[in-house]
C-alpha cells in the first residue's frame, strides 16, 4: 500500500461523512492540517470541537487556496458547482473526491470541467446511517465498509491510487466503479428502496396503524423513511432517469402479484415468496 | 390479575410461537401438562428436547381429547379446519386460541361453528422474528411485546378474561381487537410490505446488484424478505382483498412520485420524503 500523506486537506461540508473522514485522516495521521468549509457556523464549530477540523471558513475560495486534497462532502445537488469553484480558486492542483450517492452526472460534469489528465475522483463510500451531522462523525465510520472509486482512462492514475490508498489506510474495500452503472445498480438497491419506504410508511398511517400493530418488520421496512429529506430529493433529481425505471419495474410486478392475490394462486404465491427470499441471498452473497 | 392454571395444554404446531408459548406457560408455572401435536415426527422431538412440550403426538383427536386450553399454533391456512377437528375430538370444553396473523377468516369461521358462548379466541401475539423452528423457542418471546386479542360479543367473557390473563403472565400487552380492522391494518403494516420486501430484492438481483453495492438500507428493507414462504402464501390467501387493496394504493403513489420525477420538481419531492419521515414517526410513537 502507498504512503499517503497530505499537507493541506479541505473538506467542504462537515455533515456525518465529511466529519468522519476529518477524524479518519488525523487518527491515522495522514494529514498535517485541515480546513473545514461550509455555510452554516454552527456546523463548522462542532465539527472544530469534535477535532474532525483544525480551522473553519464560510468562505470556499479561503478554505481551498493551499489544499493539496479537497472532499466535497455536501449533498449531491451541490457538488457539481462546488467543484467549479474548487477548480477557480485552489492554487495547488489538488486532488478531489466527492462523496455523494450519485455518481453519473456528477463525473459526466467533472469529465467536462476538469484538466486532463483529471484529479477530481468519485467516490461514493457505502457508510453511513440513520444518524447526521458533524457531532455523530467517528473516525471508525469507514472501516470494513465498501467504497466504490470512479475508474475511468481520464483519470490521473496517481491521483487514483493515492486516493485508493487513503480508503484502504481508513479501514475500507475499494472496488472499481463505473458512474453509469452505479447509478443504474443504486436506483434499484438504494434509491428506489427509499422511496418506496416513505410510500410505505405514508399508506400505513392512512389506514390508522399505531405502535401496537407493528411488529420488527415494518420498523425495517421503512427505516430509511426516517433519512434526511433534502439529501434524498437531490438523489432523486440527480438521478431520476434511474430510479423511474425501477419504480416502473417494482410497479409492474405488484400488478402481477395482485393478479395472483385475485386468482387466489397459491402455487404461484408460495413460488414468488421463495424467489424474493433467493434473491435477497444471491445479492447479499455475491 | 386472575389466577391463570392450566390442568391439560395442547399445543398444535409446535414451531417458534408454539414452542415458545409452551416454554413460558412451563416457566411461569401455568400449567401441569403440555401435549404437542404435529405433522413431523422431528419437529415433536426437538420441541420436547427442548422441554416445550411433555408428550407428542402425530394425532390431533388424541392430543385434544382431554386439554383444557388448545393452542393451535400453525400457519394461517390451516386453522380453520384444525379448530374443526379440536371441537369434534376435545371432551372437555376447552378454552381455544390461535395465533395466526391473520384474523378476519378465522374469526368469522369461528363465529359460524362455535357453540355459543364461544370459547374460541382469535390471537395475535406481535412477536417473532427471522428465525424459525422450534429449537428456536424461547420462555421470553412474548415479554414485552403487544399480544391483540379477539374482542366480540359472541365470546365467552371468563374464557376472555381468562386468555388475556394468560398473555399478562407472560409479558405481554394486551390489546383488544377486531378481526376485520385488524386485518385492513396487518395488511398495510405487515403483508403488503412483506410482498413488496420481495419484489425490491427481485428487482435488485435482476439488476446485477451484488453485496459491494447495498449498504444497510437495502439490508433493513428487504430482511423481511427472508420470511417463510409457506407462512406468507397462507397469509396472502386468507388476507388477499385487503392486501391487494393496499398494494393498489402503493402503486398509485409509485406512479404520482415518477410524476414528480419527470418533472425535476425538487420541492414537491423534498415535500414527499418530509411526509414519508413524518408518517413513520407518527406510526411509531402512536
Amino acid at each position: 500500500m502507498s504512503q499517503v500523506y497530505f499537507e493541506s486537506v479541505s473538506i467542504i461540508g462537515v455533515g456525518l461523512l465529511g466529519a468522519s473522514l476529518g477524524l479518519a485522516l488525523k487518527h491515522k495521521g495522514l494529514t498535517r492540517h485541515i480546513v473545514g468549509v461550509g455555510r452554516r457556523v454552527e456546523s463548522l464549530e462542532i465539527a472544530l470541537d469534535h477535532g474532525a477540523v483544525d480551522r473553519i471558513t464560510l468562505s470556499l475560495e479561503q478554505g481551498v487556496t493551499e489544499a493539496d486534497f479537497v472532499v466535497l462532502a455536501t449533498p449531491a445537488g451541490q457538488v457539481r458547482i462546488l467543484l467549479e469553484m474548487v477548480l477557480k480558486s485552489a492554487k495547488r492542483n489538488p486532488i478531489i473526491i466527492d462523496l455523494a450517492s450519485t455518481k453519473r452526472a456528477i463525473c459526466e460534469h467533472a469529465r467536462h470541467m476538469c484538466p486532463l489528465p483529471r484529479r477530481f475522483i468519485g467516490c461514493h463510500p457505502m457508510a453511513g446511517g440513520e444518524l447526521s451531522g458533524p457531532e455523530h462523525g467517528r473516525a471508525d465510520l469507514f472501516a470494513n465498509t465498501v467504497c466504490l472509486v470512479e475508474h475511468d482512462d481520464t483519470i490521473d492514475p496517481h491521483a487514483r491510487a493515492y486516493v485508493c490508498a487513503l480508503w484502504e489506510r481508513i479501514g475500507a474495500v475499494v472496488r472499481d466503479m463505473n458512474p453509469e452503472t452505479h447509478d443504474a445498480i443504486l436506483a434499484g438497491t438504494s434509491h428506489a428502496p427509499h422511496v418506496i419506504a416513505a410510500i410505505l410508511a405514508l399508506v400505513a398511517a392512512e389506514r390508522g396503524a399505531n405502535a401496537f400493530m407493528i411488529g420488527n418488520g415494518f420498523r425495517d421496512a421503512t427505516r430509511i423513511a426516517a433519512s434526511r429529506p433534502e439529501l434524498w430529493r437531490d438523489i432523486c433529481l440527480e438521478n431520476s432517469q434511474a430510479i423511474a425505471t425501477v419504480l416502473a419495474a417494482i410497479r409492474e410486478r405488484i400488478e402481477v402479484f395482485e393478479t395472483l392475490l385475485r386468482h387466489a394462486d397459491g402455487q404461484a404465491i408460495e413460488r414468488f415468496f421463495i424467489q424474493g427470499a433467493e434473491a435477497r441471498r444471491k445479492v447479499l452473497d455475491s
